[in-house]
C-alpha cells in the first residue's frame, strides 16, 4: 500500500502514513492534538481542519458540517477525511484549544521540549508500549537489568522510577538478551507511579489493545481500541444479564444484599463482558493476549456489582457507597478472562447515585474545560444531569426506569439491528426506519419518543397519555385489557409478532420523561440558573445513532430551548471510558471530576417531587414551559 | 498478673505494663526510643538505662557490662531487666542518640507533636494495626466507607491518602457495621504509599505478627516477631535444602541456569521457610493468619532464587543481577503459605556479590548513623566486608566456602544443639563445650576456629596447616589417606561416631580465613585506610552465640587490632531484617544503603589475589601483621 507524508501546520510536524488513513489518526501518530468530542465518529463536528494542499477523500455526510465558503477554503472533518496523497493540513485555532494552552505554558521551553510535551499530552494511553534499544552491560556499566530498562525509559520519555511486578521481573534478564537488548516495554500508569507490566523482545509497539466498557444497568457495551492510534476496532453491546434478577439498581441491590445474590450478579455482568470481548477478538482475529488495559464506566451500583463489592448501603439512608475512587486492579482479579498483565480501571463515582458513567460523560463533553455553562443529560435506566463549567460542577440523579433503553415496555428493545429508531404517522399510516434497514424486531428509545410524539400530534393519545376513545383507527385496540396501538403488523416484522405500544407503555414513558425533566428543572432551580444561561445541553444515552430533539422536547423530556443548543452525543459513558483509556490525563481528570462535583440529593427534596407530578403530562401540566410545542 | 507503671525520663512518658515486662519492651510501648544493636539479646550492651526508683530484676550476665560505680547509680541493660513494681527509668544521653536528633529537629513543635513524632519514629512496623472508633455516617456526613476509614486514619496518625486492594475493599462495608464503626485497620507501607491490607471488627491490635528471615546460602533462619512490641517470640534455623544441588552460590547458579533447576531451587528454599514458620506457629499455638509481613535478607543470588528470578547473569561477566531494589510482593506469590494479606519484602542488594544480608548488617550495626568509621565483616559461605560511616560506605565480597557455617568439613555442623562451640587443648586433652550442653554431635564455625588455634598453639599443626609428623599423640592419625585428629571419641558423642578434624578440613579453613582476611586487607588498602583508623569492627556470622575474638585473630581470620575494638554481633542479616520489619524508617534506610554503597569488585583485582596467597598460612606469611599472636 502506498504511503504519503502529512504535514500539520502551524507546528510543522510531519508523519508518513498509509493511503486511506484518516487525518485524525495521522494527527495522533504525529503527536498533534485535534479537538474532538465524539471519538472520531463524525458526530460532534469538532475536529475541523483545513486541507491546504494535496488529495483527500471526504465522507459525504461530513460536508453538511460546513458552509459553502468553508468548503471552498478546504475545511474538512479530520475524522471523516482520508489521505490520498501528500497532504498539508492546517489546524485552525478552534480545533487546537488544548494545544494552545500547552504552548502558552511552554513558552520558555525549547522546541524539542515543546514537541515532547505535545506528544505526551494529547494521546497517552494508560497502558503504553515503548520500544527501547539498550546498550549491553560492560564492566564499566554493569547496573542491574531492571535499572538499564528504567534508564532507557528515562532517556526516551523522561520518567522517574518505574515499578515492576514479580511476574515481569522474572522475565527481564532473558528477554533483554533474546534480541540483543532491543525490547518493547509496556508501561502502565497507576496513580502516581508507572509500572512495567510486560516486556517483549524486539519491536512490538504495533500490538497494543485496550477495551472500553460501558457497564449500563440495562445494556453493556464494549469497544476494542487500538492503543497505538486510538482507533476503534469494534463495538459490541448486549443486554445486561443481571436484568433477570431485577430491572433497576434498587431491585438488584435487594437481590444482592437480602438474597445473597452478589456473586450471581457479579458473574452475570462479568460473563457479559467476557462474551463481548471474545466476540470482538474472534471476529477480528486478534489475540486476547494483546489487550493490556480495560477501562469500565458504570453507575455506582453497577461498578460495585462489577467488582463484587457489596452495594447494600447505597440503597439505605444515608446512601453510602463503599468507595468512590476505585483502586487499579488486574482484569483477571474480577474474572475477566484476559492476560494476567491486563489492568482494569473502573472510573470513579461522585455519590451513590451519580457514578463513573456520568464522570465519563462530563469528561467526554469537555465540561471541565469549558468557559460557558454546559449541561449533560444522560438518559438511561437512571437519568443523571450534570451542569457546570471549568469553575464548578453540580449533578443529580433520578430513577427513570428502563423505558428509554428499550426495557420495560411491551415491544421495547435495545438500539440495535432491527429496532425502530425513527417513526412518523402520516394519514393514519405508520412510516418507520429500523437500525440496519431490515425488518422491524422492536422499538428502541428514540423510536418510542417519536411514537409518543406522533400519537399526540395525531390526536390518538391525549396529554394525559390515555388513548382518545373518540378516535377510530384500525391500529388502535381499545378493547384489550390494556389498550394498545399497532405500530407494525405481524406480516412486516422479523419476529412474526406485531409491534405495539400499550397505554401502560405510554404511562411508563411519561413517568420516565417526567422524572428526567423534573430532575433537570429542580437542579436548575437549586443552583439558581435559567435555561437561557446554559450554553449547550448534551443529551446522552443508548438511543442508538439518532434522537429527534424536536420530538423529545415536544413530549416534555427535554427543556424547550432553541434546538441547536441541544446536541445528541450518543453513549458518553463509553466515550469517556475510551478517553480515559487513551489518555493518562483523561483518566486523572475523571478523578478530579469525581472529587469536585457537588451532588444534589433529590430523593428527599420536596420541590423535586412537585416538579415530578407536574411533569406527568404531555408535554407538561404547565404548557407555558413549552411554548414552541405545536399541540 | 499485676500491672505496674513505668515512667521514662527525661520525656515523662508513662506506660502501664504487666509484671515481668522488660524495660526495653515497656519503652517500645511508651514510644520511647532506646538505642540497641542486638535486638534485645543482651549482647551489644547499648541499651543502658538508669533505674532511679522502683523494683526491678536484672539478668546476672548483664551486670558485667557495668562498673561498680555504675551499678551503684542504678545502671541496667533495658533488654535484660524486668519490671517488678512501679519504676522510674532515666535514659542517659548515650542511649538516646536518635531521640536527641528528633528532639533537635522538633524544637519548634508543641509537646503533642513531639510525642507523636517520637512514637512514630522509633518503632513503626511496615505492617501496623490501628484501632479506629469512627462516627457513623449521617445525611450531613455521608462520605464513602473507604473515605471514612481514611479520614479516621488521618485524624489518628496523619496519613495522606491510603490505598486499598480489591480483597479488603470488598469487606469494608460489612466489617464497619459489625461492631458499630469500631474497626482495626492493618496498614502497610509500600514505597511512597500506605495501603489498607486488612480490616477487622473491634480492637484487634494485639494480634499482629511478622517474620524476619535470613536466607543464607548454607542456613535459613526465621524469627517470629510480635509487631506490637518488637519482641522476638521464636527463632528457628535449618540447613538450606538447596545445598544438595550445590554448596555455594556459583554451583547453584549453574544448576539453576544450565540444568533448568531454577524451580527446584526456588521450591527448596520456600519449603524451608514454610517449615520454619509452621514449626514456630505450631509450638506457640499462633494462627498463621495473624502474620502480616515477612522481611527476608539474603545475598543477591539467594534473593533471586527465593523469588524465582533467574540468577544467570550474576555469574557471568559483567556480573549483572536482574534487579537490586525488589518490589513489594504478597508472601503467597512466591509460595509462602501465609494469608493472602501478608506482604513480603526482600531487602535490596548492592551488587551481584553484595546482597541484602550485608545491607541488613550495615543497618543493624548503625554504620550510616556513625560519625566514626565502622567495619562489618560478615562471615558466611561468602565473606563480605562493609566499611564506612555516615558520610560514605564501601563494600566487597569474597568467596569463603561454607566452612565457617559448618559445611564442607568432615564433622562440621550448624551452630545448633550439640555443636562444639568452644574448645581448648590442655595437656593433650581436648576440653570442649557444646551448644545446649549435651553430647557432642559435630563442630560449628566457632569450634573450628578454636580447634585450629589450639592445634597450632600445641604444635600439632604447623603454620602451613599440615600436621606435625614429629608429634606423638594418640588422637592423631597420620596413617589415614587424609590424616586427621580426633576431637571426641565415639563413646562420648551423641551420634556414636567420632568427631575429627582432617588435614583437608584445615586446608579448607585456611582458604576460607585467607579469602576473608585478604578481602579485608584489600578493601582497606583500596580506600587508603589503616586498621587503627577503624573505630570498631563488628563480626557477624552464623557462629552461634560465641566467637573467641582472640583465637580468630590468632589464626589470621581477623586483623590483629585491640580485641575490644572487635565485637561479635551474631547474625546481623537476621537482625537487620527484623529492624526493617519493625521500622518503616529502617526499611527505607536499607534502600538508601543499597543505593549509596560503593562496591569494590575483587574478582579481577590483582592485589586481592596476592593478598589471598599471602594469607594461606597460620596466621599469615607476613608475621609482622600479627604482632600479638603468641606462636
Amino acid at each position: 500500500m502506498k504511503r504519503y507524508k502529512v504535514v500539520f501546520r502551524p507546528y510543522n510536524k510531519a508523519v508518513e502514513v498509509e493511503e486511506g488513513t484518516k487525518i485524525l489518526e495521522a494527527a495522533w501518530m504525529a503527536g498533534v492534538y485535534i479537538n474532538n468530542l465524539c471519538g472520531g465518529e463524525g458526530v460532534c463536528g469538532e475536529c475541523r481542519v483545513i486541507i491546504s494542499e494535496g488529495d483527500v477523500e471526504r465522507e459525504k455526510d461530513s460536508l453538511s458540517f460546513f458552509s459553502e465558503e468553508e468548503l471552498a477554503q478546504g475545511y474538512a472533518l479530520a475524522c471523516q477525511t482520508y489521505i490520498k496523497g501528500d497532504v498539508i493540513v492546517d489546524i485552525p485555532a478552534e480545533a487546537r484549544l488544548e494545544e494552545e494552552k500547552i504552548l502558552l505554558e511552554a513558552e520558555d521551553m525549547d522546541s524539542e521540549q515543546i514537541q515532547r510535551r505535545l506528544k505526551i499530552a494529547p494521546f497517552k494511553p494508560i497502558a503504553r508500549k515503548i520500544f527501547l534499544e539498550l546498550s549491553p552491560p560492560t564492566m564499566e556499566d554493569n547496573i542491574t537489568d531492571f535499572e538499564r530498562i528504567a534508564r532507557g525509559l528515562r532517556k526516551k520519555i523522561g520518567w522517574h522510577s518505574p515499578e515492576i511486578d514479580l511476574l515481569t521481573l522474572r522475565e527481564i534478564s532473558d528477554v533483554l538478551r533474546e534480541e540483543e537488548w532491543k525490547v518493547t516495554v509496556t508501561l502502565v500508569k497507576d496513580r502516581n507511579t508507572y509500572r512495567i507490566q510486560r516486556i517483549e523482545p524486539s519491536n512490538r509497539v504495533d500490538t497494543n489493545l485496550g477495551v472500553a466498557v460501558d457497564v449500563g444497568t440495562t445494556t453493556i457495551v464494549a469497544q476494542l481500541i487500538d492503543l497505538r492510534t486510538g482507533r476503534i476496532l469494534a463495538t459490541r453491546g448486549e443486554h445486561n444479564s443481571q436484568a433477570q434478577f431485577g430491572e433497576d439498581v434498587i431491585s438488584r441491590i435487594i437481590y444482592a444484599c437480602d438474597k445473597g445474590g452478589l456473586p450471581t450478579l457479579h458473574e452475570a455482568v462479568i460473563d457479559n463482558v467476557n462474551q463481548l470481548i471474545d466476540e470482538m477478538c474472534l471476529e477480528l482475529k486478534i489475540p486476547k493476549e494483546d489487550i493490556n488495559a480495560v477501562v469500565a464506566a458504570g453507575n455506582t451500583t453497577m461498578s460495585h456489582l462489577f467488582l463484587k463489592i457489596p452495594p447494600c448501603y447505597i440503597r439505605l439512608q444515608p446512601y453510602v457507597p463503599s468507595i468512590d475512587v476505585y483502586p487499579q486492579m488486574r482484569a483477571m482479579e474480577v474474572g475477566i478472562k484476559l492476560s494476567e498483565r491486563c489492568i482494569l480501571e473502573v472510573l470513579p463515582s461522585v455519590s451513590s447515585y451519580v457514578g463513573g458513567d456520568i464522570v465519563a460523560g462530563v469528561l467526554a463533553c469537555g465540561i471541565p474545560e469549558s468557559d460557558e455553562i454546559i449541561g449533560l443529560i444522560d438518559i438511561g435506566t437512571n437519568g443523571e444531569i450534570a451542569i457546570g463549567n471549568k469553575e464548578w460542577l453540580v449533578c443529580c440523579s433520578a430513577s427513570a426506569g428502563p423505558a428509554f433503553e428499550g426495557g420495560g415496555t411491551t415491544c421495547g428493545m435495545r438500539a440495535t439491528k432491527g429496532a425502530i429508531e425513527k417513526l412518523e404517522i402520516r394519514d393514519g399510516d405508520v412510516h418507520y426506519e429500523t437500525i440496519g434497514g431490515g425488518r422491524a424486531r422492536g422499538i428502541c428509545g428514540s423510536g418510542l419518543i417519536d411514537c409518543v410524539y406522533e400519537l399526540v400530534k395525531n390526536g390518538i393519545i391525549q396529554s394525559s397519555g390515555k388513548f382518545n376513545k373518540d378516535i377510530k383507527d384500525a391500529r388502535l385496540n381499545l378493547d384489550a385489557d390494556i389498550p394498545y396501538y399497532i405500530i407494525a403488523d405481524r406480516e412486516e416484522t422479523d419476529t412474526g409478532k406485531e409491534i405495539v405500544i400499550s397505554e401502560s407503555d405510554i404511562d411508563h414513558l411519561i413517568k420516565s420523561k417526567g422524572a428526567i425533566f423534573a430532575a433537570i428543572k429542580s437542579l436548575m432551580e437549586y443552583i439558581g440558573l435559567q435555561f437561557d444561561q446554559i450554553h449547550r445541553f448534551y443529551v446522552a444515552g443508548g438511543f442508538g445513532n439518532y434522537l429527534n430533539i424536536r420530538k423529545a422536547i415536544s413530549i416534555g423530556l427535554l427543556p424547550d430551548i432553541e434546538e441547536d443548543r441541544i446536541r445528541f452525543v450518543g453513549n458518553t459513558s463509553l466515550k469517556g471510558a475510551k478517553m480515559a483509556l487513551c489518555s493518562e490525563e483523561g483518566f486523572e481528570r475523571c478523578v478530579a471530576i469525581a472529587k469536585s462535583m457537588t451532588n444534589i440529593e433529590l430523593s428527599n427534596y420536596q420541590p423535586y417531587m412537585d416538579e415530578y407530578v407536574a411533569a406527568l403530562f404531555l408535554p407538561h401540566t404547565d404548557k407555558r414551559l413549552f411554548p414552541s410545542v405545536d399541540y
